[in-house]
């Protein structure tokens, strides 16, 4: 199942989609992380009603527009990436030969980040000049858990969803720790929608992100360093996640900083975001 | 005023605290982010009321158990600090010669990770071997603001208490980015209370950590290379903070890798924190 959530005069609702048309969900009352809560109990219940209409008639809102607590992100998760993260100069501390790390880079992105599908990035020029695009697969957590070992790990997982992991590069740099840099209000695109995992096959989804239709990443989930099922190890040991929690799994090759000049983004540039399954998140920068 | 929170029966309350001894809180039914939110129209109407309880005698929650998004945290702020961090080998990246940075590092801890004073700390012995303790001052900030000047900074913050950063030193430093050291799960004892800014001289205030009743941390915030308003204002260049966020802002020298050989932290280990106007935030690891 593909959920949407939006606006619908002043409600926020629940939609299912099905070739791009959206219809209301039936059986179920409430947000995307209310419904992950009771999904196994729900989901045999759960329906479409009334009209379907086209999903760009819409007013999109993300999946799960207020996430209950800063969403986890992982970096440096793609070989190549970390090579011309490294060699870009915008990485603190970078070392040559040592781009790719033994444990995984894991840091957070407020809540308050989150726009939907064709909302507006905010380049915050008065703060910073080097704006950057990474599309990321996300993880979308359905049960509770603490020290989940990474073979139960896809019984954690409830679905998927995309996040552009927006970056300033020059405060990713400065300040070491990367939070600042990706933390600006508006920085994290999420959707269009959320699917469920049994529609996902995580290890094998092409990613592509395009600004103004140029291609500028194209890789596939295959060629994660670390796995889906060691990054929930992972995160989760000795730190419980929650239903409706966020993973994003990293970036593949060929953000901004990849580019010599780096290629930062400028007002008015789309940027297009699609994974296999998981549809196309587009947001203008401005 | 000084704000606890705490159970009584299976109710959470607020209470104030004079001298030691606790009143519940007339004027006003809710959490502390709540009250904080409606604290200009409240404050007047706001009164102990009923018996007075000796503190000892309740059962204390943190004065924000759960807030609302992770916790901000800033690093490196206090130089003697940032050079036994740099020394100890524990800081992945660490340069002799750079131990102080030119901007602060700034990372959080989850909502999930908080607990009260007297509750314990697990030590995840089957995740880290060392544990260690870091007394914070933290701002509890009380109105909604994006680009605060430095200068307007503490009309943003509606208060102060305690916060003990716990840290798993090997995930700190094999993750490079702080996040996972730090949010293993009861990794953020905070309180005893919350108390309002009014009450507080927070750029000249004593900290003291003894581990078993030994004095290990002893300083003066006089001492933060980042100011809390220079904090106040680049956490929120582009980042809207809002009431009841939290800013730890950084520990002074004294943790258990200033020592050679570290001292880290062992089951039975009970760490007593005390900031002046602030109380004493005890918690035992385990």
């Amino acid at each position: 199942m593909k959920f949407v959530c939006y606006r619908d005069g002043g409600e926020e609702l629940l939609g299912l989609v099905e070739d791009d048309m959206v219809r209301a969900l039936d059986g179920y009352r409430g947000d995307l992380v209310g419904l992950i809560e009771q999904f196994d109990s729900l989901k045999f219940s759960l329906q479409p009603k009334g009209e379907a209409i086209p999903i760009d008639d819409i007013e999109l809102l993300a999946p799960i527009p207020r996430p209950r607590r800063n969403i986890f992100c992982v970096g440096k998760n793609y070989r190549e990436h970390a090579r011309e993260f490294a060699g870009s100069g915008y990485e603190a501390g970078a070392k040559k030969g040592a781009e790719i790390d033994e444990f995984p880079a894991v840091f957070t992105k407020p809540a308050s980040t989150v726009i939907a599908s064709r909302q507006d990035v905010d380049l915050h020029a008065d703060i910073t000049d080097s704006v950057d695009y990474e599309i990321e697969l996300s993880l979308i957590i359905g049960k509770r858990g603490k020290n989940i070992a990474a073979e139960r790990a896809y019984e954690h997982i409830w679905g998927y969803t995309i996040i552009n992991d927006v970056t300033a590069r020059d405060r990713q740099k400065q300040h070491k720790q990367w939070f600042l840099g990706k933390s600006l209000d508006t920085f994290c695109p999420m959707g269009p929608w959320a699917v469920t995992a049994d529609e996902i096959e995580p290890e094998n989804l092409d990613l592509e992100t395009r600004v103004n239709g140029e291609i500028r990443q194209n890789a596939n989930t295959r060629d994660l360093i670390f796995s889906i099922p060691s990054l929930v190890a992972t995160i989760s040991a000795g730190l419980t996640l929650m239903p409706g929690d966020i993973i994003a799994t990293g970036t593949p090759a060929g953000v901004g900083i990849g580019f010599n000049p780096p290629k930062f983004l400028q007002s008015g540039d789309i940027v297009e975001m699609g994974i296999t399954g998981l549809g196309t998140l587009t947001n203008t920068f401005r």
